[in-house]
């Protein structure tokens, strides 16, 4: 009997803040696995901020996204039927053929995850892409030394969360910005040292309260204001992660940059971006070390929930309302 | 019978550029070297872009200039009398007392220069400050290989074009901007592949046809709009090495940063400011490497000279006004 998938596609390219009449739901019927193809049914999906940039139509370090296509993104799923010798039907596996409730695809695109443990959506958050985002880049580009003041924008998601404890647990002080003082208030249960919320106040002058020192990291998830606060409270030699800078991504004009650029050069800092692919190195460690820590309950985490694949643009456009505390999830089967 | 000395005092701090009104002329009588002590009689003074920097009162990498006092800076000279062993009569020495025709200093804050094989005012340049700037950074934050695309701003400076001539002699292809047709002709009889005059047309159409391929490599002088133009234009994973920003630092109102700052993220940039010192490790392979390239001719230079002390800041001014080609100097004696 054929398997029918219901999935999210592309209808128009967002201007601005993408918005629900961006997307269209499809129902398609999938055909059955050919050789060393696999069926697989998703149980979770992820939704992530990096997505906007793949609908705009220009060059990047991935495709964009086609019109009239079902988006792609993380998901993990089960195993139902199996061409492929390595997998076997029960079998949890990691994708990037989210927004989609099942789909048939080659065994070799597929990351097969190690079974209990842990909740199958954390493959989707700490021990995901999230984590691994967080983790590879705060060592590798941040070099970080016990006794380093670190600052991370976006705190409260997936990424800055994971940031945050890792700064911890690697023996720095940390100063968390986010948008809410319930987002605050988990991190802060979460052993975060200060926290700053850039919807109070001046975010300068919280930050100098904060940091009376100065910065040795920023892990930068949202660039502008934040970013050129940044740059005015680093200590020499400061490691700038850039990880992304969502308050930028939706503008329709382009945003000037940060007004105190010649800091770089004063202060001599090191700024650098990056995607998580340029890691793959890492990745063993990453699953060792982070994965004890989980499993330690050294490393915790905040999810928001949205239920069934009709339901994915909604959780897509909470991530730029500040709608979501922790990693945003859809909850497909 | 005394050692008198004329000397450039800093009168007023320049608000926006500097101009002839902040300096005056002085002359002081030298005291007798004491134990460890050395007079020096300068030959050569330089004067660099960083020094605008120290003429603000705020807190950088070096104390800020006093009103009333001498500014500093490199200069080469001539021991006259000494008190210290490492010395004698006759040696070339390196030192920060530049802006002044002599001076008693200890010798311990002295650099004992080679003899002969190069001019003098070499230490002053391509084996000097501006020489090391350049060879240190293009390596140790440029990473060059062989086949990358450099590109250059301030390329007709001393730093610059020590840039441009190292990056050829690595095998790389060489764009350079500059502000003037005569000093683009230089730098191509210099092995320079594209030249771009900034103050013609349209600067990224004019990089982008230089470069259609992008770039790996930004070399930056100035900041402002050419960094804006390097971001646009860089390919993955593109080293910018900060060595200053010209255009902005007279600017008395915050200069915003580029409007494409989120290619940082997207490109994987790694952006990185310095100070020559921070690269001291590197001095014996310069002298070794740089001195061999002087001396075999592989490296040449310009100079601008002006003569006298009582010229010191007219010298400093056509920094400003790009009225110099390649090295501005200042010959004292």
């Amino acid at each position: 009997m054929a398997t029918m998938s219901r999935e999210i596609r592309l209808k128009s390219r967002p201007v601005g803040l993408p918005e629900a009449a961006n997307f269209e739901l499809a129902t398609v019927e999938l055909p059955e696995p050919g050789d060393g193809e696999v069926l697989v049914r998703n149980s979770w999906m992820s939704v992530d901020p990096y997505m906007r940039g793949r609908m705009y139509d220009r060059p990047s370090y991935v495709p964009p996204f086609q019109i009239g296509q079902a988006l792609q993104g993380g998901a993990v799923g089960t195993v139902v039927k199996s061409n492929d010798a390595r997998f076997k039907p029960g079998d949890l596996v990691e994708s990037m053929n989210g927004w989609r409730e099942a789909y048939v695809a080659a065994g070799a695109a597929l990351n097969k995850l190690p079974a209990g443990g842990v909740p199958p959506q954390a493959y989707l958050g700490v021990l995901g892409m999230p984590g691994m985002t967080a983790y590879t880049s705060f060592h590798r580009i941040g070099e970080p030394k016990a006794g380093d003041v670190v600052f991370v924008s976006g705190a409260a998601g997936a990424v800055g969360s994971a940031v945050c404890q890792i700064a911890k647990l690697r023996g720095c002080t940390v100063i968390a910005s986010a948008g809410g003082d319930d987002k605050l208030a988990w991190l802060k249960s979460v052993g975060v040292d200060h926290g700053v919320n850039y919807k109070k106040g001046n975010l300068l002058e919280n930050v100098r309260a904060a940091a009376p020192k100065g910065i040795d990291i920023y892990f930068d998830n949202v660039g502008g204001e934040h970013l050129e606060v940044a740059l005015e409270v680093a200590r020499p030699f400061a490691r700038f992660i850039e990880c992304g800078m969502i308050s930028i991504y939706n503008n329709t004009e382009p945003t000037p940059g940060p007004r105190n650029m010649a800091y770089i050069v004063g202060k001599r800092i090191k700024m650098q971006g990056f995607i998580v692919s340029d890691f793959m190195d890492m990745r063993e460690q990453f699953y060792a070390e982070m994965g004890g820590w989980v499993r330690d309950g050294k490393i915790k985490w905040e999810e928001t929930v949205e239920n069934g694949v009709e339901n994915a643009p909604r959780a897509f456009l909470k991530l730029f309302s500040g709608g979501n505390t922790g990693k945003m999830l859809v909850k497909l089967s």
